[in-house]
């Protein structure tokens, strides 16, 4: 089956590597915009790490604080602000999706009118992004190696995605140490994320086998700690965090090449209405697509069942793990059938998808 | 463990890929220059594929034939200058691993003096590289997704590499039916090839956990191939050539990330005196790492042991599929002495390597 494949972020990984690849950021130019989140960027020992590198090669560095999950596009428009009153050369975001996925928007804005935000939508923007460095703080979004960048319209509230080449950072920075601030809820919520990119990408009909082999490799490496998660509370050791993470990664890399399935638009509402998290809003509709998995791609589903512990496992597991309080009325979902009707993203699901069965699935999990 | 983990080359793959990606070629530019091998690009179907395409989309082109095994710098010399000649805006290469390096080579001279060997060896042209296009025709190089280029010098009649990113082409494309025109001979020499990167690089001392994953997908891959053709006489069947093909991109990814070990250097002097194809002159020291893989990397190599079919299983089809016909004399080991003293290679073996334990392994092998 036909694929495409492709990782252009510089992906640097393991321990310290952020202090050892001092050289990656005196390339970039000799000033910067760090864009962080709230807190991950501090309490991780990110930004401390980033600090030292960045006084050590005296390039000089303005922070933009506070970016915060599901962010506006007018915090983009704010950081590229930011961005071109510090004058950057590149941009370097420390945190979980949310501050990855504005950054990206942030450094393409920066370098072009900060006010278009059409073309920023429409992925038509003229000139090329300011060059970014992306460090994670969650094991979960795969933003580092993705091309997309999902952004919360001001004046809809709703989410909506660029996905573009010029959206791929120039570097990431995969230390599993920055992971361990994460509470248990973001944990819990970022690898179930993870999953739900791995689970939509290899049930595609148009998954060939490169990224089926990435995917199978999130499996391997996602359903070990998310057994863990749901057997234990507390928070899984480093070792556990380092797979964790790089499941994150080949889950991205299932992304970037296939994009999502429908638990994605679905989830959508659930985050954007109801503040669900967004791993745990496309998780919950995860046994939904397995079992149209079973029915539409039968060998792909048993083979994803055996890499993430049996499908009795995996199950069990999301049965845990996955808790959403929604409760909606047969108005409120009815309401929702013209945001489910024509969505891209029914395609890429086994067996197709249509606004009829998202409103079922909707009125099967939700309806008070 | 550190890693550096990047796949800047778009890599189509799938039946028909070339066909369904015209858009591609139509991207780059009017005019290219098709350089291939002697009979490869035509027997696979390949050449005729890019043509229709070309044709298609009214880009002009030049078909620069004739590469040969081992290809010599004036080969790219002259294949840079056929671009020049063209104004061709890219290059298409359409063969293995020599066609494909010397296009790469060709394609960075061409943007800059011809006659710079020293640079070009040195990483220092000055210009980048014109966009390259590499269609692959045997499964076994991963020089599609390697910066990687091994040329032979034509004063010494040395293999010399050149790693650069500027080596990394722009787009390739992996359509295992082109594959079916291999004899067995270079069938078995290609996969021995691709193993030999995935263990090489797995047991690397400094593999981190993304890259070996990489070669963990390449031995399930290649070992299922491998395991076929020691065991049954022609040629493998479609589904089969294209695990193949997928293994030699698994194994030349992490290539890219790590480099070889021992076995290549050893494995050049082989091809360069006694004409040994390159797989099969690396794989002949595939053993003897190993063996030291055994006793300095036993975990990683007890799970090599497990994804290839056992270490029983595995041997066996080494020791059937692997056949150096090589003898030499005592003093002709010795002389390899200097070749042999100070090889960058040696750090990238587990447990490390030496000069002395370089002749000891050549007169184990091939002293008569």
């Amino acid at each position: 089956m036909a694929f495409s494949f492709h990782v252009p972020v510089q992906v640097f990984g393991g321990e310290g590597c952020v202090a050892a690849n001092a050289d990656v950021f005196a390339s970039l130019g000799r000033r910067c915009l760090i864009i962080t989140g709230a807190h991950a960027a501090a309490q991780s020992g990110a930004l401390d790490d980033v600090r030292a590198v960045l006084d050590g090669r005296r390039i000089e560095y303005t922070v933009f604080p506070g970016i915060g999950a599901n962010p506006l596009v007018s915090q983009c428009q704010a950081a590229a602000q930011a961005a071109e009153y510090a004058r950057a050369q590149f941009i370097v975001a420390i945190g979980g999706g949310s501050v990855m996925d504005a950054a990206k928007a942030a450094a393409w804005l920066a370098n072009n009118h900060i006010g278009d935000v059409k073309g920023l939508f429409a992925a038509s923007l003229r000139h090329a992004p300011l060059p970014l460095v992306l460090i994670g703080t969650t094991a979960g979004t795969g933003s580092e190696v993705s091309p997309a960048a999902v952004l919360t319209e001001d004046d809809t509230g709703r989410k909506r995605s660029v996905t573009a080449p010029q959206c791929y950072a120039r570097y990431a920075f995969a230390d599993a140490r920055y992971t361990a601030s994460c509470d248990r809820a973001t944990t819990v919520s970022a690898a179930l994320d993870a999953l739900a990119h791995a689970v939509e990408g290899y049930l595609n009909p148009g998954c060939g086998s490169v990224p089926a082999a990435a995917a199978e490799q999130a499996f391997s490496l996602l359903g070990d700690g998310l057994a863990w998660l749901a057997q234990n509370d507390g928070l899984p050791d480093a070792a556990l965090r380092e797979r964790l993470y790089d499941g994150s990664l080949w889950a991205g890399i299932t992304l970037a090449a296939l994009g999502t399935a429908f638990p994605h638009p679905l989830g959508y509402v659930l985050t954007e209405r109801y503040g669900v998290p967004h791993g745990m809003a496309c998780a919950v509709f995860m046994r939904a697509l397995l079992l149209r998995g079973e029915q539409y791609a039968p060998d792909r589903t048993a083979r994803l069942y055996a890499l993430c512990g049996g499908r009795e496992g995996l199950w069990q597991t999301l049965e845990r793990l996955v808790r959403v309080d929604v409760s909606m009325t047969a108005a409120d979902i009815a309401a929702l059938r013209e945001r489910f009707t024509g969505v891209k993203h029914y395609a890429r699901s086994p067996g197709g998808f249509s606004a009829d069965e998202a409103l079922a699935l909707y009125t099967q999990l939700f309806l008070k």
